[in-house]
């Protein structure tokens, strides 16, 4: 037998008790937090940089796919094994955290999990900046893969943007090192930037150097009640061209907090049709002047409140309720479809007009929050898939909610990835030659298209599928 | 004749007045502000999308070399014509720049002159970052070529990380849009970043959007006096782990400070063995914090003085005189090798023992500047190309300067690229596998490899010649 064969390799030079064969194993790998289940023939535990080349050598030489996985927390299907093979955990490695504080830097391993690399740069008055709402539980090689964004994002960017080197085998089983530990770097192409966001499409990545930054002497939160959702919008985009950049600005609307509320009381106004909270970092003296500029701004635009928390336990209840959303969302139908269709700044109250016309329009079931600060709405599409009828409705939402984001000059993705989901979708986006120039550059790293196959690029006459069928 | 007919072949579509074939006009765009002279057997001046997309296509019909040019103020030898053909001069295109303040952002033709990117943005109260030291000059498309620094870079990033969306010529003349208008954009590989500082090799930029920041309410500038320069390194390191990230800090040995005092006197004190330029931004309130907790950590570490202009008139001598530190050094000899090696911050000091005694070895001129804070040092070396035996000894000096920069675990180049001049040590910093990663890219993109050919990848033995031979 050909799998056999393949299995028996993989055997050669790594140890049994990595290698999982039995249905019950495997059947852990098949999902992740998207949509879908797709069984793979073998799941390997990696623990070391060999592993990785020995699974890759063997996979190419058998044709079999790989697919390299975290903690499975992906909202775009990243690790799914679409085409069955080798699923390959990253997350049993043994966690490696290495902070260089004079250099600003710090390095990890594939498993490290994200919250972790922050809690120990703290230790040195230091942060790592991206903060996926997953950190606690997500690795770094799953937020590398999808290049995952968080509230910070707004100020401080996404997890590309502390990305100083990697090493990645490659998909023919070679060892490279792209960038460095330096903060600047221009020897040839931008390889780092490169492999990092490409869903595991181009290798598999096992270490990464990151930057770190000062941690900023303090916080100030802010949330402000709106009586509709249009006027948040505005809210949102006038703070942003008034000189200041906070660290976080996020949106809720009303079906959001009653949610929310719902699942875990935190004392968010159930009667607002939005909120947007805030978040402020820096100098406490500066701190002091912003608060008053962006309370004045939500007054003058039509907030009907603007509440100030006195303590930092009163901060970090607003902030719980807000990490509660997704989990809380959850609890209400047996299915989420989570999106991430991301548009220009000024366009948010459009978008979220646009969202409220496919609502009505397809009579589906959306809860709306995000990172409204830049752009990154996440409309949650919530569902029972076992009901074919709704999920045609759904489905049609869907494709209408990328259309409007393209419309408006955004992107099918701001921060979960493309996946299975969205893979439809590219060229929409990014025309024939422009998916053809990426489809080049992946095909040259991987002519026989062993890892990760199924994803970001669409297979022939692939269309957005949601119902079981 | 070969040559006539594809000369030919662009007059088609191109306005006869664009073309330039005599020796005269081809003779200046045969160099850079680096090294050698190249004639072009053909400058073409680009006005259009259309006038490119007809150069590309004609370029890969009959195999010619396409070299595009901004404004030529390249230190690495990127615009040199180096295997004849095409030179694509766009710094003639009508300029275009449109601010969308709303987006925080600014749609710009590949013409735009950097400095006027940033004067349009501050009508509306933002910034663009990316301040190269040539920003009054430079385009933007020469820019994103190169991903050009700046002292800026320190805490705000490079050109790269302000870019949200290229419209690309492929090197078969196709058009492609990447990346947008949004602040997240992760739908597929982030082509954009590959393509800004790849060094025209993948095609040519015809229009870029570029993120905009609010621009901080106040700056402050400070000047640490130093009677050594390890002192001056430790200095820089231990400020930036003290959780204050200044916006520039720039270092200046003895040499550079008497050769711009003789060059433009602006009052830099020449006895001063380094001197360390400091700029803070952000509110008044929080900088009168921080320029206390600056002066306390330089004169903890040893600063013999420190200095804190009184007036804006002051503190702009003391940039002014750090901006004319280039064309001060282009007096005394006629002949600068500029480097830009870059080391992990923590090792500023170690390089600077390490210049020294390459400095003492080869018994060479060398100036050391740059932007200190982030590990990119200047070395300067200051010779005379006709004298070959000095050259030789500059050869080797360079070489051991890149060495060294390795060995502290750093990198060939930070901020002008790798061009003619560096490539033959790409592989040193890269490894075999690393270059050919880098190479198939090129290929699958680039088929006819008419795309600045003879930059980036080394040719076959190819070694560093400084000398005319």
């Amino acid at each position: 037998m050909e799998m056999e064969n393949w299995i028996s390799a993989l055997q050669l030079n790594i140890s049994e008790t990595q290698i999982l064969t039995e249905v019950a194993d495997r059947y852990s790998y098949s999902f992740d937090a998207s949509f879908g289940e797709y069984l793979p023939e073998v799941v390997v535990q990696a623990k070391s940089k060999e592993d990785v080349i020995h699974v890759l050598k063997v996979a190419n030489q058998h044709n079999v796919p790989v697919y390299p996985r975290g903690q499975g927390t992906c909202l775009s299907g990243g690790p799914l094994p679409v085409h069955g093979g080798i699923v390959l955990d990253m997350s049993k490695w043994p966690e490696k955290i290495e902070v260089s504080p004079d250099d600003l830097i710090v390095t990890v391993s594939p498993s490290a999990i994200t919250a972790n690399i922050n809690s120990a740069a703290e230790e040195h008055g230091l942060m790592y900046a991206p903060d996926p709402s997953s950190s606690k539980v997500s690795t770094i090689g799953g937020n590398l893969a999808e290049n995952s964004g968080g509230p910070r994002g707004l100020k401080y960017g996404v997890t590309k943007d502390f990305v100083l080197g990697l090493e990645l085998i490659t998909p023919e089983g070679e060892v490279i090192r792209t960038g460095g530990r330096t903060i600047k770097n221009v020897t040839g192409m931008d390889l780092t930037k490169l492999i990092v966001g490409s869903e595991g499409a181009l290798g598999v990545i096992t270490e990464a150097t990151l930057k770190l930054m000062p941690k900023p002497p303090a916080v100030q939160t802010i949330m402000a009640v709106f009586d509709d959702v249009r006027t948040a919008g505005k809210a949102i985009s006038k703070t942003l061209t008034s000189g200041i950049l906070p660290s976080k600005m996020e949106f809720m609307d009303q079906a959001c907090i009653r949610t929310v509320e719902n699942f875990k009381p935190a004392g968010l106004p159930v009667d607002a049709e939005a909120i947007v909270i805030i978040e402020l970092d820096g100098h406490k003296e500066a701190l002091a002047i912003e608060k008053e500029q962006v309370q004045k701004i939500m007054e003058e635009i039509g907030a009907t409140d603007t509440i100030l928390p006195k303590t930092q336990e009163e901060a970090d209840k607003i902030w719980y309720a807000r990490k509660q959303v997704s989990p809380a969302i959850a609890k209400i139908k047996p299915t989420i479809v989570s999106e991430d269709a991301t548009v220009p700044r000024s366009k948010i109250p459009d978008m979220m007009d646009r969202i409220l016309e496919i609502k009505q329009k397809h009579n589906v079931e959306i809860v709306v929050f995000g990172h409204a600060g830049d752009g990154n709405l996440h409309p949650n599409v919530l569902c029972d898939k076992r009901d074919k009828e709704e999920m045609k409705r759904v489905e049609l939402a869907v494709e209408e909610m990328f259309q409007a984001a393209i419309d408006l000059g955004g992107t099918l993705s701001g921060e979960h990835g493309i996946g299975t989901m969205k893979s439809p979708f590219m060229e929409l986006e990014l025309g024939e030659v422009g998916l053809d120039m990426m489809k080049r550059i992946k095909d040259a790293w991987d002519p026989n298209n062993i890892m990760n196959p199924g994803k970001i690029f669409p297979e022939k006459g692939q269309k957005l599928v949601l119902s079981d069928e």
